[in-house]
């Protein structure tokens, strides 16, 4: 944590959103100290409403007060808001082209991944098929991604953790949940070794490992009440 | 055009899409030469799959033969490849947290007023009802957002044209399709003074002015046997 700063940041967060969880492992991946506003799952508190009147979501970020809304945006502008002397504590690629993939790759985890995953939530019989094989095809094309961008080492940054890698891991939370109200298993041995083993770099480090619910978490207390309001097994 | 200059830049696109126009006017306004590859509207060719086998969408950008999709990726790439000495021609506006807040409300374009278009195109009845009162809901979002950013300048990004503009006026090309389709008029005049005026003034300048299709094409070429495949009146 900074000593002595005068920013002021603010989260306003619930427990279980992995776009709560992106912007809290940035911050403290930059070192950067912060207040927490925990809300409600169905966040019944007026704040976020006022803060963000246009998406009514979560996370909402304020910095000296001023609120900014969507994970990925945030995370580009604490990136940006908190420019770092060594490279390695960049998020963002150092070059054009490269931030503009990893734009692309990151819309990619949300629109593929994260949508994929809430239609098994909410979802059975061939629309859940349908998504389950949509969630694979879609992790296979991360795979690829991932082994082009790492460069075989262990980040999509490469040796570093950067934006990707922020932006993709509180997802993988959500793979038990997934395999579970799916019935399968995702074939991440067979299929995404690489990431795999991203995914275990990635939990060892300090920040992601304390901030991230446990995937038993996320399937009793939020995923299996949550899948009751659409789906009756 | 820049003379002399080594670099490939090849747009693939087609005729009618928004997207495309923004890449287009963001390189004619940079004074990038570029190459244009035109696609049918339902682009049966191969070459767009290449490109982007994830997405398959229109446009494709190559520079130097790679390749980028996502308009608003690419023009956020064009302003920083091509970092011009004079402000004024930068689209990104030049503090963190106003280019965060640019971010957001280029997405808020796309997801509502183009897929609130979308549904007034593909839909009758109370459907489409609902999506006329949500573009007509947006736009005044947006005529806020403008009047706050302007600062009572002409443009979102204030005395010259940016990320914003580049971004919301090829889907302003839409609403007389959405007009004549949804038998309703947008009330810009009473409800969005500044984002009309703002129209005026944007489609006064040449790049705009020269690209974009005209509205009734867009609506007699396009909407027309688009609505056909969904709609029967």
């Amino acid at each position: 944590m900074q000593k002595g700063s005068a920013e002021r940041v603010k989260v306003v967060k619930t427990w279980e959103s992995p776009f709560a969880m992106r912007v809290l492992i940035a911050l403290e991946e930059k070192g950067i100290s912060y207040e927490l506003q925990e809300e409600n799952t169905r966040y019944k508190s007026q704040l976020p409403l006022q803060m963000d009147p246009i998406h009514k979501q979560i996370p909402v970020f304020l910095h000296n007060g001023k609120p900014l809304a969507e994970s990925l945006i945030i995370l580009q502008y604490i990136d940006e808001a908190w420019p770092s002397a060594s490279p390695e504590k960049r998020f963002m690629p150092s070059t054009p082209y490269d931030r503009a993939i990893a734009r692309f790759w990151a819309a990619f985890m949300d629109k593929k991944i994260y949508e994929a995953g809430r239609r098994i939530i909410m979802t059975k019989g061939e629309a859940q098929e349908e998504a389950k094989r949509e969630l694979v095809e879609s992790l296979m094309l991360i795979e690829g991604a991932l082994k082009e961008f790492s460069g075989g080492k262990t980040y999509f940054g490469g040796e570093t953790l950067g934006f990707l890698d922020i932006a993709f891991i509180p997802l993988t939370g959500w793979f038990y949940t997934y395999e579970t109200l799916g019935k399968f298993k995702i074939p991440l041995e067979d299929k995404c070794p690489c990431l795999k083993a991203w995914m275990k770099a990635c939990m060892e480090r300090d920040s992601v490992n304390r901030l991230l619910p446990r995937p038993e978490k996320i399937l009793k207390d939020y995923a299996i009440e949550f899948r009751k309001k659409y789906v009756r097994e």
